[in-house]
């Protein structure tokens, strides 16, 4: 069975700054879902949506035949509606995994389903990003370099608000001396959540090999295992009800 | 220097069923400060608030004030403000510790710091529920006997749909055979969280000598480390700013 | 690829007492290969080997071609070598999966993995264990009843002396009121880890449909991410090496 | 009640090599000890042992009555006796605390309760550090400034083959561009353990202020919660041993 993958843009840099529009022609979401095609071949259906697409292009129909959602977002984050954050925090918790990219840490569904204010450190001045592996046992890891080498990047630091990572699997140190937990795992109701920070609309990142085999990893990690989409519910159970099952 | 405790409690069940009133004439926070202070004495200052309170009790001087916040709650969640709930979020982000009781699961504030839906199965049969500890070395089970009997409670039993607890410190089996993470220590910037689940309106569970210790010792610990209280913002350094400071 | 599994089991109850090869007429490794057999089909190669085989059946040649090492042992933990014992270790370190069963908690290699006494609660009265998923998400849950019920069981009670698991996925609670964490996964160097409490020479539940399920998942879970077996290693780089990697 | 700490130093290099006897006069172990009295004053009692003490200065009756052991090796790990690591393990598992700074990573007892081969990348060439809190709220990172900037270190990077962390409280950075996790908690039986990377023969980190602070936090948080003294054991309970007590 193949993976459903959706890749989700903002789209605002690529449409209205033509030197981002030069370094992701296709806009980011093209070019990930590029690398996703590239890696996962046959064994995934890759489709892309945007913030002007009606519903964002995240309708009720669209997330029930998603199995992984990416989510890139950065300077428009208001202006994705409540309603649609709702629905894909549901079907986290139903089961559907979440890969959030950069500055999506501060989307609105990655702050409702972290509960804590993301904030961090940032700085724009391209410096070259090392991305260690300290879980060399996990499938996200599996193929990375030690360490890998992103040119230039915008560097996030510590201290990074979010809940202790379930899973650790990256620590960044960039050329300023900062460090940042760039790659951590949750699991939130019964969906599977990884933030991973590299990859910015200024720098090519999204084109780099590495980058992308994280991301076509990750989707295979956050797959669901369960083919039911089911909401955790409150039950009301008589006694000895499980010898009855 | 004595912590400053707030205990919270939506007190309707005990102003509205004289069945309840009987069992917690003080209220269940009344009866939750009672055993707060015998244990902590004069290491702890202890107030109470309840949602028919000016802000429920809960002003931005009352939580300024406050090292740890008790919450309990469980008919009446939709009734406390937003406005509040944000107010206390803010402060658990910024230092303030929070232990949240029993039906407080279900709490809007609660549902905020966690991401998840906080649903459980539950069943009131008066069962008995013995509280295991796993976690000997943490504070939180300082001085409790192995198992804490409580003779009569409220079942709570998984799948509890909450984040993987940072620390699970009880582990909890009822007569019917369910179990349930019934003590959990979370992190959500720079604030303690601990969720317990004994204690109900229907049973005089927050009168018992070991669970009033469980709570001391919870308080204890939560207390913020650091005497400042402010929220994780975010910054953006200069190359280098570490070494001038 | 298909996985390379090995079924590791003292094999002294089932040639030495009667009752319990009725019980296991192939022995607990015939059973546990049987059922692994069944649902991993031609995904996995399975083999076994026991306490009596030259070197245990876990020569340098054998380990070096299995991926998941799956180990069940009871009376006769001193009498595995200490040599043995050091090259799992090795393995494990460097990438072999390995899944402990029920009494080996005891074993050599657990021990030495965990670094702990492993001690727990423990009473054989054939009672009922219900075996509950904590961690609804995790692939090792994957198919499995909310709860599994273990008819009759050796019951194996808190505190379990382990160090905190990565990952909690089952908690049993038994007939007579005790909790345990019958569930738990680590990760040592390069290689995973999953401890398994339910099975005993003394009932039947090795042929229990669910109870496979759990260790057909669980060597799925187990099997290297690289395909390259190595122990992590001191290294001593020059400034600078992984720009020229 | 006054802690009880004993700083344990193998106390080679400063009675062997006369230029680092310049840089630690009172040895590795005496300048920790006057950081630690500094910090703590009348709260600890703090003694000093070493390898060349009789029984390497760990008698059961010295490791009786310490609350926190303190452990500082290098090139004379394989000169403590078995015996003694057995006892300091036997203790730790029953309540005591220890720490465990920088090359101790490589001990006999550190290997011993991690089950891994502890090994890191290494370079000394006398690096900035920056060692950057990632856990706010932990007391071990109480008054520590954001980052804690040593001049001159030994670096330590990654992959470091410990087990997962119980809890991540600092993350370090190096010229160089690696990172590592030196600050790192776990729990083994009834005992805390703190490994600390920042500290080497070579450069005068053990005088440095803050530092210390961080050794002296540790300090009050490993100490045991119980007062009692006492191993894990193997239990074989009646059923329902638990409502008589």
């Amino acid at each position: 069975m193949s993976l459903r993958v959706t890749v989700w843009n903002e789209n605002v840099h690529e449409t209205t700054q033509p030197e981002i529009a030069a370094i992701y022609p296709r806009g980011i979401h093209g070019a990930i879902a590029e690398g996703l095609a590239e890696l996962l071949g046959e064994a995934a259906e890759i489709r892309t949506a945007t913030l002007a697409d009606v519903e964002h292009g995240l309708s009720e129909e669209v997330l029930r035949h998603t199995d992984v959602l990416l989510w890139w977002g950065h300077i428009a984050h208001d202006q994705v509606s409540d309603e649609v954050v709702e629905r894909v925090q549901r079907h986290v918790l139903s089961g559907m995994g979440i890969l959030v990219l950069h500055s999506g840490h501060f989307s609105k569904i990655f702050k409702k389903l972290m509960g804590t204010t993301c904030s961090l450190a940032w700085r724009n001045e391209g410096e070259r990003e090392l991305v260690w592996t300290v879980a060399p046992a996990h499938p996200i890891a599996q193929g990375i370099e030690q360490p890998l080498v992103v040119e230039q990047q915008e560097m996030y630091g510590e201290f990074f608000d979010i809940p202790v990572p379930e899973e650790l699997v990256f620590i960044s140190s960039f050329s300023g001396g900062e460090v940042f937990r760039s790659g951590v795992t949750y699991t939130r109701g019964r969906g599977k959540v990884f933030y991973f920070s590299p990859g910015d609309q200024d720098y090519p990142v999204y084109q780099q090999p590495q980058i992308r085999r994280v991301l076509a990893n990750a989707v295979r990690w956050a797959a669901p295992v369960a083919a039911e989409r089911r909401l955790p519910e409150v039950s009301n159970p008589a006694t000895g009800w499980f010898l009855e099952s």
